[in-house]
């Protein structure tokens, strides 16, 4: 896959050349234009010839080599470093995290895909689209990219509810079992990674909309509200299942000691049945001379009826009493 | 069901006339009077028939079309766009939740229902019954329709209060059953959804009767703190439930556990007293030449009348020590 | 009980004059004295009477008709508005809850009493003992009756702590019971409801002893920083209490396992017992030909002594490791 | 004891005479100078005698009559009152809480001592032996004391450690018993007082460091942070130690349930292996006519060698596998 | 190992002089240079010195005395005094901390490390390597100084999530014992160790990254923001770990729960095969004179067939329900 995916100048909205990355500087010398640029796990030279022609800061660019890190919002001078974690369900049902990292200036937007993110073709095409939206400049550019990170967490925060569903299933309607704990414990695990990628967008979000930013105008901050709103209601969810899975956890548990008092009734029960027989059987064993009915032919027939007509009225009385 | 519920013009507090959508704009031109709309469900059409007609922001328009939003409160240049949950209990004890979306403007509000709302129709009559205080404008409009919106909580509340209830009652005097593990765990489930509901109302209050709000005259503060108070006793009252219904879940697995020992001693006493004739026909049962009492005409019936007196001994001491 | 249960006018500390309810514009009308009315559930022509010999608010006007509201403060113009729940022990160590509305203006202050609360008039005499702190205006006389609803909540806290107390004796000295985990679910629900009516008063106070108050004067403030500091008193010792209540019903069920433990080793150790007078009673019982001591005089004899020497051994031995 | 420890007026850190408690108003006359009063549970007379000469405000007068306050600063005017709990490990291990309240005005501070706190005579003299750091006044006089005070809490939160790691040792490397689960919430009950005693000294010093108070030099903040500083560290060592102590909580009941299995287990292994003989004699007790062996001579040692080694081989089996 | 590590003087991002501490006020009258001085558990002599030449405040040259203190960031007049804790995993993959403590005034910079700190001579080597970034200024040996004991954290952090994940491993895949129990309390106790360690530092990041302090230049603020990134992170993981934590002792817990109730079945499932030979053996041990088959020849070996076949039966009925 190539470096560059994409790289264009775009005036009043509408894509007007393709740009070489070392022609940059040319463009960015049009006032009233600005250039787009979309990167896939950059070269180093590649990173430091977008640095020489940007300007940008030496901590950002570092920054920008290594992926893993934490989403966050920075000011280097006019210029603002944005580092977002993505996520996304794939095909076998798990998460996929990655990163993006956006340099946004007074006249350009570069983007920096780490790790498995989505490429960012469709939206780049949408916004070409829809002109008169993107002639607002690269904060619409930056507003589109954040959209679709953002929308993409959606169905991951899905995800967790159904999974959380299946376990209430499993906890409610079958046996409690050694598995139910273990993905309780793996469904927590992962939703603490979702907040943990999720929770500092909202921040993000927070000083995108509040604060005096330069490079972008006053009239995108409904937008970033926008996002704010929707990552608001991804973290809503996120702890809500949070807290159910705790009490998930806490009702498996009393399921599974109301499930050990079922075996020790049922245990109970049938020993107390088995103890008939057992207690019958060892009168007529003892070795007394006379023992009424010793001697008589069906004596032994008569025990047998007697002992097994006495355990079945047992197990009618346990039975009913929910003992069995 | 129609689109346009209502659509009139008041003036000074009275309803002057019905006006037709298309003619809002004239109705708007009038500068001491204010237009009040109602819509339930609007097709695209229509929505985008009363944007034009008021001017509104592209994306307030966006939310107001897809229900299942988080209830907001947002400024788009001078107007004012505000979402809220509604609920209320149905005929089957359940909570339905709805949503319904307002507009207000210098001098108009519109408001949009989606799903299981209750019409506001008797809200609108109540308010054209009080035209001293409907005179306050757009303002006391929204203020009614919020409170109204509001009111319907407090059963809402009631009901999982009186469900906490119930349960307590079956924890408390009940046998531990797996249903009751359950009942908490679903009320819990329901107690969040209603919280994530209510809890945005707050923060949303607040903001109406401390923000500066051009469209709202600072007259109606009072009222607005008035529905603050009413969303946080509700609020207090899911919190308070939440925590005692944790409680419960503690007690209830608590109980389970004592139930549990009751059946251990349970089963340890009649264990102990079965006990007793199989030691005693053991002993009897022993192939000696010499036995006291084996030949001796009424051992048999001795035997069998010292074990009955010994197990029922045992019986009462165990009953009266707890064991049985 | 009649409605009004006291009105008179002061002036420089000094009761001056009773005044009738219809008259109160009258003495209104002097600057330097305040007049000073309590009522016990007045009917709504009292309370509208009210309203327009002080002109007050209709939403504060509405509140003061029913009780069962949430403490708080609010501002209408010039005059205070202030609800206070209020708690007191009765004979029954149960806890009652009322409610205390004030109204409070340039030269008012208004009581409305509902509920079970108690009787204001003590405070008022305590007052008109001190007339060089009376003198201070209507806001001393809000004080007086804050600080006297406020102390009527020590001996609830206390209560509740020696609820918690008799709870800790029965966990530790007794035996678990279902009455011990229910008794320590309906306390926290008591302690919920008081924290409840408590909490809000921190506010109340903390806004008392800062905000620019026209109708109550500045010199007033270290008083009310007073009550504040009683406030945040109860309040730590409930949460204190709440926070060793739910560390109470987790020691009560350590102390169920620790118990049901006990039993499954008494019940193991009484098993071992029991099962030695079998065993050999079952050697003897089989039928060989050729038994040792079978045909010996004093065999049956021999073998009960063997028995009952090897149980009190075994006994001593379960004793000494605390099994038994 | 008496009531007035000390009594002297300092002028640039030296003490300069001893004053007599009628004749302090002489004393404060001269500017550059501050007079410095030890109390210890003065009475009615003493109090009322200093307020007087010092012009001390009537409600913290009230306060310094009575011990078991909170902790808490508040500011009369241009003078300083200073609540502190003082805490202190005893010979017995045990905490004793006590109190000191402290009057501070321009050119005075007066100490007055409740309960078991320790005597400040140590502390004086250490101050008298600074006269240049003595020479910022009463505000260093104050801070000495504190720092004393806060000192003392030092032992107090390491004596809480080192229970906790007693009951750390008892959880893990003996049985579980009730009086470890009583111990932990007895320490539990200890911490939470503590915590109550020192939690407002933050906010305490806070103020101290902070504010602008006009009877204590600005040099001295430096001063007031290290105490702030001190009590925040006491504070994190109580707080990880009540994180710990929940955690030994939960530890020790998980013991608890390891161990109820280990008596199971070790019950159902001993259970089987007195089967084998119960099994064994059972079958040679039928009263058939052919039985093999049941005419030979050794039959009966045979079975019970047999029997024996069947336990025997038993016994290794469920000792490999951990059930005994 | 000496005191004195380092004493140098720096100028425009170079090293020019190594200085003798005696002659550094020589050094400091120099404007355009710093000094820049490393310690290693100092004598007092040395610090006595130190505090001379620099002009430092007498509390926190006591402060640097004693190792054991809390992180936090102080300023006295014009100079800077940061205490960080310091933490690295040693070779038997325990944490060992220590402490460092910096003096940062307008043109030095003095470290003093306590306890099993790593040396900074390689920190030191690194900036004089980076000439472009050291002039800067002592701001910029600060920053490089935090950034190393920060990026020490991380291993730590890994550490701890390792251990938790060898303790899912323990919990899920092998059988509960006290060890693991154990180890988790043990682990979560280590990580309360790190957390108190490392929260502090999110606040002197954030007040160096933010206040308006003198002697660090402005121009250093992104890199002291970069350091607060990295401790943010660490804290996340820290956090994150320690939520996973508790919910594996629940876990772990219901995993006891769940491994007790297979040994009550398994013994129930036992004990209930066992039943089988004692109930036939029972009856035919009964003395009836007539019994079938009891003068049969091979009733015997009928009867042990019988009774194997049953037992067999059972065993594979409660296999295939999960009992055995």
């Amino acid at each position: 896959m190539k470096e560059i995916i994409n790289c264009a100048a775009y005036s009043q909205g509408n894509r007007i050349a393709d740009v070489e990355l070392n022609n940059v500087h040319e463009a960015l010398k049009e006032t009233n234009q600005f250039v787009w640029i979309g990167l896939h796990e950059p070269s180093e030279t590649v990173l430091r010839r977008v640095q020489q022609e940007f300007g940008l800061h030496d901590l950002a660019v570092e920054d920008a080599h290594m992926p893993h890190q934490r989403s966050k919002i920075e000011m280097y001078g006019n210029s603002l470093f944005v580092v977002l974690r993505t996520g996304q369900i794939n095909l076998e049902h798990h998460i996929d995290f990655g990163e993006t990292h956006f340099f946004v200036g007074t006249n350009f937007i570069v983007t920096v895909r780490h790790g498995s993110s989505v490429s960012y073709t469709d939206v780049r095409l949408r916004c070409e689209n829809t002109p008169h939206l993107l002639s607002k400049g690269q904060g619409f550019a930056l507003y589109a990219l954040m959209d679709f990170i953002v929308d993409k967490y959606f169905p991951v925060a899905q995800e967790l509810e159904q999974q959380l569903e299946a376990i209430e299933d499993k906890i409610f309607k079958e046996k409690p079992t050694r598995e139910t704990t273990e993905q309780i414990y793996m469904l927590k695990r992962e939703l603490l990674e979702v907040k943990r990628a999720v929770s500092p967008l909202i921040d993000i979000c927070n000083r995108l909309m509040r604060l005096e930013i330069s490079c972008i105008s006053t009239e995108m901050r409904p937008y970033f509200r926008d996002v704010y709103d929707n990552v608001v209601r991804i973290n809503e969810i996120l702890d809500s299942t949070r807290e159910l899975l705790n009490a998930a956890l806490e009702a498996n548990f009393s399921l599974i000691s109301i499930s050990q008092n079922d075996v020790s009734k049922k245990f109970a029960g049938w020993a107390a049945i088995i103890a008939v027989p057992t207690m019958v059987t060892g009168f007529y064993g003892m070795n007394f001379k006379f023992m009424p009915e010793a001697e008589w032919e069906f004596g032994f027939y008569a025990v047998i009826i007697f002992t097994i007509s006495a355990c079945t009225l047992l197990y009618y009385i346990f039975r009913k009493s929910g003992w069995l």
